[in-house]
This record gives structure tokens, C-alpha cells and sequence, in this order.
């Protein structure tokens, strides 16, 4: 049993960690702060959360977050950078679900987050939080930078692709559809039922946060420099990401099998039968991501179709993957849920 | 050829406003205010106006609206009431959609509203601007208040049977479900897509300021005070009312030809054939209003459904009928929409 | 560890009921049938269950479900009927998801239903499985009723009133809302996306089916006949029911008291703070009823919101539960979820 | 004034037509089948009709279509075959929605819609009705074959880039997107609301029907043959497509001054000014196309954003457009509508 805190729980990262951690057997769920709504109930907030946590949300000041054995931050970016060494020195964990510790160049990352990095010697030590690549080092990390939820469905579908070394690693294209949950517990605008639903468009074609993140995991697949046209776009679902994945084939291979052995260890990468189509509501509520092949009409364009939940495998489940790993717990624990379709 | 203004155009009924007033035969628009997008061009924050309205958000005070024919107000409550007086006394006619001059009893206005009304004596000149009520007084009004969305469909219900005097006033029950762009084109989290998208739950069940409102108008029909218990909800759909209205049969009558009657010389009223049920989609985008009425197992309770387009017979189209009515035009004027279905 | 079949798994009911039990630690899920599919995957029907489930539809000959120890009906109206009494007679216990049982009259059930009933003297055993009112009769049932998804929201909301004696008993109104999953997996025109999306209508105002399953249940509970007028709605949600009601109150009476006492012991009835507005969305994918009770402008109309996932405590939910208590497991086996948020 | 038939009118083109030409100042509709829905009022069928369109549907063999000035077919592939000859030989001019004039290779057309060509000798003559490719041939064609939805929002976007030779021709991507209406109104289960809501798939990944009607148009433009990877989707809007079209530039070349001067005479399609991202619903409701072409990060990949309502430019408003051009109307004539926007 361990004792768990979350910065920021009232955003969607934050109420999904609650949903996931408040069944896990080897949890307890000491705190979760929030400054605005301080002295509230969790439940008040979060209704669906009636029976299941007890806890108010507490002040930051008065968090004692120093007590817990692992902290997640499911804050906006910059927030965590502020705390972490505290806490890494009080012998506490961290899991960030935000982007502070996401990229190895600070110059990109503040490029691209438009602020001054603040603990820049740590992002060194912070491990990437992507299981199929880097579950040794999960283990025994202080530090984990948990994947965007963009960067997760496109990376594993490319990464078979470019281990295998079987498509041209510069003309990668990434096609991806995301709901609108993926945009944050925030009054804006945009986000309106009456201007999302009923809806569809692309966004952030000039260039998006996620971008520099996927070209980093995918350049450490390939030993190399890889190029890559993101074009996301914001699709009325609430909860879903589904990643079109668009690259040249260099060499003739069988991709079934490529990705199958690619996964086959993995409890939470699904390769569906050739000629699948998979449904970002196949995923709905659960860590999975379901992944198929095609090759269309047998030309050298190899598609791939990805599909997550954002807000588990994309955010607060792979979060909660992390930590199992990283305490030595089933990997599975608290994670064995069954998609919810319809 | 009139000279309109609009204050206030960046909220839907705004934007709804441009929709119609643009292929508007007799209508010159020639201003339209926005303090905090003053300078943008309308066509920008609102594409599908692209190649139908050119103009600028201009900043209230560069507005010149004193030379204006007619005035709409669609603005927050409250703003309509601080600028009437001027623009009455400079000879401009005024349609005002928010709630300033709804309610005749201005101790309530300021108990629902929270404000202290900045006109009262305005008020009691001011026409309600339901045509199937008011044609007569609209067409010599210099200040029209413009009905609410609920009022207009759940007034439309029940005005033949109270009128008829066939069900106990004292205790209507109104459910009334919303889509969510009635709450407006603001920033707030509760109409959020994720939030307000597979979603369904009702709100101010303890007190609605369209309460006060519907009952004012009910009781200019009965003579007397009504008992209306109103309860409304929030339902996922952009736009569309639908009113479920309850009554006690005080005397067997033919309720079908009771509606029909009273509706057959209203162009925007159409009364279903009996044993219909409306949907909200076949008024989406006009400014019809359809009704069917019930009585279940031939019991003593009659079920009227009411359907309107919240943005237009509920706002905005309501708004245009009653300039055509005030000005001698055609009332089909700019409303012969066939509603967008599916 | 029981045996456990399934007849009729290719509906949303059925999907439902695997979802549950895949988990649930005492159940062996051993057959399940389709006459349609028999021979697929049912992990290929429904990708969701992908990794959960391993079976194939099996065609209903070769089910062999008398070596199971409970069965569960999840057929349209008019099959269980013909298969129960083998079953029961094999010693396997059974509970219909359908409506085969849930009318102890059967001259109004053939009249709704439109068939002649096969097994009209099984009806009188069969316990109607609404855990609130029958749980000690379940315990030893061998036949359930599993109730319908709107009986089941409106009761509960209702019960607690009718029980005290504190509402007119003969004129109860019902407004309900159902998503659209409430309609079946069946390829119907009105519940294309394009029919149901964006569109909001009333539906069998003049009857439906289960109103005298309504009716049935309440004069139960005040020992004579009800009346009631139920107007059910269809709403574009995928999942949920919201039921309004309205009730005379005959004295007064502290409601919310009255609610939270009646529901205190019950794991499944969540009755909300003074105030509250549950929203479907607070019982996603759980077989929670969430509840409200109020009383506007303290008149004597009381108001109950009651929501509930239509299918789970609306169906597979409620079937599951009633299978925890006929078998001595605890109650909230393979139950005990975290609703979906958002 | 011109009469004007329609062949079948239940599905979603068809009362998409009838809502355009319902209000169309020199169309007469004169007569409307529908072999199962004989002597019904079209507007029973689509109340959203209900006193613009006065009809009933008639059986086939009564329509006496020989009397039209034009036929529309709104009918399923594989019917307008069967009847245009007689219609021609009587003078009527035809515009099929259908696909059995799109392709002129008739093997091709076989393979794909998997029946024999009842008339290929009428296929050469037949002209492809893509006014911004073909307005001069449809001013004196007899037979318009109306395009495909997805084909029209694709070619507008690749067509500019392809006539000036600034992009491989062999190696397109087109990644698509559809909202459910392009399914049509059919009683089949993928299309269900609680299928297809709040999920997002693609489909038809091996081969589409609309690729060879593509590649077919792309190819005149080119002289050759065009390599093209084609990935609909189905995502969770009524109506509406969304083209994300990918190309490799071959030179460098001012994109935004080469698609302004491309359509900078076309009526209904909408160049954005650069950096923009069109959204489905700027063109709900309307026949215009709204481009946006992107070249990220200053690359060799050109992006372009091209957003159509499926329902109107991508069927019955293109069919009135053709319509327009054919009988020397203003082009505009009835299509000059505002997108509904929310």
C-alpha cells in the first residue's frame, strides 16, 4: 500500500486518476490539492465520484505532499517544474502529466511552451513514460514524464514501422483525430458544445506542442532525424484518438506480423486482425490501444490506424501503468477494465 | 429599405440575427457593435457569414446607432436598459432580446435579475413581442421585449387551452428540455462539450427566471394568476426546445380543432395532426413553432408538445418577425426557411 | 463459481451483460447464443471485449444450457417464454431481460405485447427483480422479471412517496428521457445517428409498454390502483435515463429525509444533497440510480429527478445484481465501477 | 419556370433536394416516387416540409416523368441505368446523384458496383457535373452524372496544385472524413446513433468506391495517371466532410495566390485567407466548398483543408448548381443560403 497525492485534480487527468486509483488495492489515496476550490468536496465536483472518494480538495499549501510515497501532477505545463526537486528530495516520486519534463531540448521545450524552463538539470533524469519503449527504465525512475495523448497513439504506430527499419523515416505523415476532452477542463470558447459538436476541423496545422515530442520519441527508434507532418484535428467525441498514420515502404514486409511480434509482450497494445478497422470506442474507458495495418491496394503506402482513449492510455492510465511499474505492481492492477460500448 | 444596428453581436442570437437580417430584402445592415472585437471583421469570427456580411465589429461608441431605423439589442442582461432611452427619443425604433423589458412588474425583474432597472418607466410601454399574443400593439411599438426562448414555446402550448378556459389554471407543470447553445456563446464550463455531450439533466428546478415570465404572459390570458410548476433541462442538442406541458381537463372538448383554430391564421404555428410528435429537428432553423396535442388513455390530463428553434422562434427569428410586423413588411420576410433536416 | 449462459448476446444488452461478468470473480460465462452469428467471435462482434471474453456465439441447439446453473434471457419479447420452463424443470435458475414476466396480468400483457403468452402459469412464480421493493423474494427465486429501464427510474423515484402516503396517488406524472441505446441494436430508421442526432421528440404519448409495468409496480406499493401520465422522450445520448416526476404532496413532510431514510441500506440508490440536479452522465457505464427531490417555491408539487444508466441498472446492471443476491455473492460483485466522467 | 422530377425521394438527397427546390423561383416540382412509400405526403415523411412541399410520393409506373423538363435520380446505384434512355428519347434532361454516369470506364465501374451497365453506350455521353471543372459541358448536357461527396471535396482541393504542376502526382494522400448523413437513410446498424456517436473509425481502407471516381478527375487535370491513398472516415457529425489532402511539393510556389486565382470567378468555393482552419460547420447547410491551404513548418509537404456539407455540395446542391447551369438560371438561383452556424 502506498500513499498517493495529485496536484490539480479538478481537470479531466484529474478526476480520470481518481476514477482509476480509487480501486486499486494497493493505493491509498492520501490528498489532492487544488487552490481554487480548496475545502470542497471531490465528490461535489465530480458526482460520478459519490461513493468512491471521500477526500476534499485541500490547499497546496497545506498538502504535506512531502508524505507520500508518489505524487502525480495533472497540472497546467509549468506547475510541476516548480515542485519536483522538493519532492524528489523528500525521497517522493513523480509522475507529470504535463509536458514540463517531456523534452530532453530545453530550447525547444521553451520555444514551444513559451516559458523559461526551471529545473532544467532535471529533465535529464526524467524517463519518458512510455512503456513499450522504456519499461527498465520506468522501473527503478524518480522522474517520469508521462506521454501526451497525440504522442502515444502515433508513436506506437510507427514504432514497429522504423525499428524494423521498413519505411522512409523522412516523409512521415500523422493524420490524427482527437476528442474534445483532449483540450482540458477549461472555459474557453472553442470547446462549447454549440461550437465543437456537430463539428470538425483541423487546428494547429502550422505546428502543435506534440509535435517536436513524437519526432523525439521517433528519432530515438531510428538512430536519426525524422520527418514528420502532424495535422491534428478536434472531432466531436468526448473521450478518443484515432491516429491515421501515413509512411512509404521501402522494402516489402510482412506488416501483420511486424506489428504482432512488435506487441505481442504488451499488455495494453492490441493488433487487430489485417483488414481491421478499430474504433476509438473499442478503447472507451480503458488503458488499450488497438492498433491495425493496411496497405492499400498493395501500393508502397503503408496505413496505419491507432486508436486510445486520450484521457487513460493518453493521460491518467498510463500514468497509473507507470506506477505499477514503478512499485513493483501487477501492471495490470487497477487497469483491467472493460471498454464501455456502447 | 430600413437602416438596422445590432448591439451586441458576437452571442448566437447575434450571429442568428446576421443569419436572417443578411438576405433580408427591405434591411439595410449597417452597424454592428462588439467592445471587446471591435475592428475584427464579423465574416472572421464567423466564417459561414463569409460572402453574405462584410462589416466590421465596431466599438459602441463609434456606432452612430441614433441613425438607425431599429435597434436590436442582443446583449447581455441589463445593457439594453443603460441605452433605450436615447435611441427612443432620437426616433429609433428598439427590439431588445435579452430580458430588460419582459417583465412588467419590475420588483420581480430586479429580484430574478439582481440588478436595479435602469428604466422602469420605459417598461410599461414596452410591447411583449409575442405576435400570436400582441400583433396589434407590435405593429404601433417603438419598443419591442423580445420573449425568451422557454416562454415563447411553452406560452404557444398552453395560450388555446387557458384561453379556452378547458384546464385548471392553478396547476400547470411546463418540462421543458434546451439544447445547450441557449446558454449562450460564453465561456463556462457546465456547456462544455465534454461536459454537456451525452449528457442529459435538468437545472434551476427550484427557480428559473423564465418562471416569472411565462406566468406573466399566462395570466394576461386567464385574467387571474396561474400555478405553474416549470422545470427545465439541458439536453445534447446545438439548438431546439421542446416543451412538455401538463394540464387538468376541467371539460371534455375537441382538443385538435381547439389548436387548430386558434393557430389556422399564424404563419409560424403549425399544429400537428393528431397523435404526432415533434422534433425539434424539423423547425431547426426556422421560426416555426409545431405543436401536437394528447390525452393519454382519454384521461383527464392533456399533453401538449411544443418544438421551437431556441435561436430563432426563440431569439433571433422572433426578433425579425416582430421588425415585419413593426415596419408593414411581409412577416414571412426573410424567415421562408425551410428547416435543415436531417 | 457458477455456470453461466447467455441467450441472445448480440444485442446492447447482451454486450452489456458480458462486459460485467467478464469481470465478475464468482461467474464462469460458458455459452452464448445467436442464431444469426453463430460460429463468430464474439470479440469480433464487439471489439471491445477483446481480451476479456474468448467465446463464439454458439447457435441455440447446441447451447446445451441446461448444464448451466443460471441463464439470462437477453432476447426481444416472446423467447424466453418458450424456453423457461425446460430450463427451470433442468434445475437451472433464470432471469429474462425482457418483458416475458413482468406483468402478472397476462389479458394486459397480450394486449401491450401483441402475442399470446406460452407459459402464462410460470408468470405467478416469476419475482419481479427490483432489489429495492423484492430482495428477500429474489433470494430464493428461480425466475426473474428483470424490470424495464424506465420502470425501473421511475419507481425508484416514486417509492419513497407512494410508501409514506404523502402524494396523490392519482395523478402522477412521469416525463422521461432515454438515450438511444434504450431503442436495441436493431437497424431501425429512427435511430440512425442522422434520425436521433441533434434531435429531441417525444414518443408513444398515446401508450407504451411500460406504463402498466409502472403502474403495476407502484399499486404495489399503495396497495390500489395508481394513475399516471408517462411521457416518454428520446434524447441523443448513447446511454441514460432522467426521469422527472411529479407529485401532489397531501401533507407536509420533511422529502429529503423521507428519501435518504427510505434508500439508506440500499447500495445502488444514491440519494443527492438537498438541491442537486443528478446528471445521467454522474451514473455512466454503473448500476447507480441517482436521485433528487424537490419542492419549487415550497408549493405542494414535489419534483424527483432520477437517473440511471439505462443499461446497466436499467438491464444488465440490475440482472447481474439480482444474480448476486439469488446466489449469496455479495451484492456489489462485478459492480463496483467507477461511472465514466466525462 | 421548368417542371421538375424527382426519383426517389426518401432518402436524405432526396428531401435535401426538396428542401432547395422547394424554394427554387423557376422550378415547378411536379412529381416525386417512391415505390414503397406510394400515396404518402412527402411531408408526413419529413415534417420539416410541412407547407413548403404539398406532394405525395407516387409509384413509379404512375409519375409520368416523360412529361419533366428534368429528372433528378436520388435513387440507389444501379437504377437511373435502367431509365435514363427512355427520358433522353422523350427530351427530358436527366442529373443522376447516383454513381452510374461517374465513371467512364465501364470495366472499372463493374468491378466496383459489382452489376452490369445497363446503357455504357450512355456513360461517353454523359458529363461529370463539377462545375468548377466542367461548366461549359454542362450548359448543353442532356445527362449530368452528379459527383460523389467525398470526390468533390477532394478534387477541389488537389485540383489547383495538380493543374499547375506543383505537386507529385504519384503519390497523394487523402485523408477524409464523413459525417453519418453520407450513409445515407438506411436501416443498417454501423449507422446507428449508438454506433456511431461519440466513436470515430476509418473504413474502407482497402479500396472505396469513390477512389477510382478520384483518381478518374484528378487524372484529366494531370494527363495522366495520379498515384492516390485514399482513408474515409466515419466520424460523429450529421453532415459534412472534411478533406485533409497531402502532397509533395516540386518547386517552390505561392500557395495561397495559387488557390485564390483558381476559384476567384467559382461562386461557391470559399478560399481562406492563409493560416486558416475550416471548420464543417461554416458550410452546414450551404452548397459552398471552404479551402485552406497549409505548408507546415516552411516543409515540402503541402496541407490542404477543404470542408464541404456532404448532403448539398457533395449531392443535391451541386445536383441544383448542374441544374442552374443547364437551363441558363442564375447559378446562385436558390442556393444562396447562409450555413447555419451554431
Amino acid at each position: 500500500m502506498i500513499k498517493v497525492g495529485i496536484v490539480g485534480g479538478t481537470g479531466y487527468t484529474g478526476v480520470e486518476l481518481l476514477r482509476l486509483l480509487a480501486l486499486h488495492p494497493q493505493v491509498s489515496l492520501r490528498v489532492i490539492t487544488s487552490r481554487a476550490d480548496a475545502g470542497t468536496a471531490v465528490s461535489q465536483m465530480f458526482p460520478s465520484l459519490r461513493g468512491f472518494v471521500d477526500l476534499l480538495f485541500v490547499h497546496p499549501d497545506e498538502a504535506h505532499l512531502e508524505q507520500c510515497d508518489l505524487v502525480f501532477f495533472a497540472t497546467p505545463n509549468g506547475i510541476a517544474m516548480q515542485q519536483v526537486r522538493a519532492l524528489l528530495e523528500a525521497g517522493v516520486k513523480v509522475i507529470d502529466l504535463a509536458a514540463d519534463f517531456r523534452l530532453q531540448d530545453i530550447a525547444s521545450w521553451e520555444k514551444w511552451y513559451g516559458m523559461t524552463h526551471a529545473c532544467s538539470d532535471l529533465v535529464a533524469e526524467a524517463v519518458y513514460g512510455l512503456p513499450e519503449i522504456n519499461r527498465e527504465k520506468i522501473k527503478s525512475a524518480r522522474l517520469i514524464a508521462n506521454p501526451g495523448c497525440y504522442p502515444t497513439a502515433v508513436q506506437l504506430g510507427f514504432i514497429p514501422l522504423l525499428e524494423a527499419g521498413v519505411i522512409e523515416a523522412g516523409s512521415l505523415i500523422a493524420d490524427a483525430k482527437s476528442g474534445v476532452s483532449g483540450a482540458g477542463r477549461k472555459a474557453e470558447i472553442p470547446a462549447l458544445f454549440a461550437e465543437a459538436g456537430d463539428n470538425f476541423k483541423a487546428y494547429g496545422v502550422a505546428g502543435h506542442r506534440h509535435l517536436p515530442e513524437i519526432k523525439q520519441g521517433l528519432a530515438l527508434v531510428t538512430g536519426g532525424d525524422v520527418g514528420l507532418t502532424f495535422v491534428p484535428h478536434l472531432t466531436p467525441l468526448i473521450r478518443g484518438i484515432h491516429a491515421t498514420l501515413y509512411g512509404k515502404l521501402t522494402r516489402d514486409v510482412d506488416l501483420q506480423a511486424l506489428f504482432e511480434q512488435r506487441y505481442s509482450n504488451e499488455p495494453f497494445v492490441d493488433v487487430l486482425p489485417a483488414g481491421s478497422h478499430p474504433e476509438t470506442r473499442s478503447v472507451r474507458g480503458s488503458n488499450r490501444c488497438r492498433i491495425a495495418v493496411h496497405r492499400p491496394q498493395g501500393g508502397d503506402t503503408v496505413v496505419v490506424l491507432s486508436v486510445i482513449d486520450n484521457l487513460v492510455k493518453g493521460a491518467a492510465g498510463q500514468a497509473v501503468q507507470n506506477m505499477n511499474i514503478m512499485f513493483g505492481f501487477d501492471e495490470n492492477a487497477a487497469l483491467n477494465i472493460v471498454p464501455l460500448l456502447p
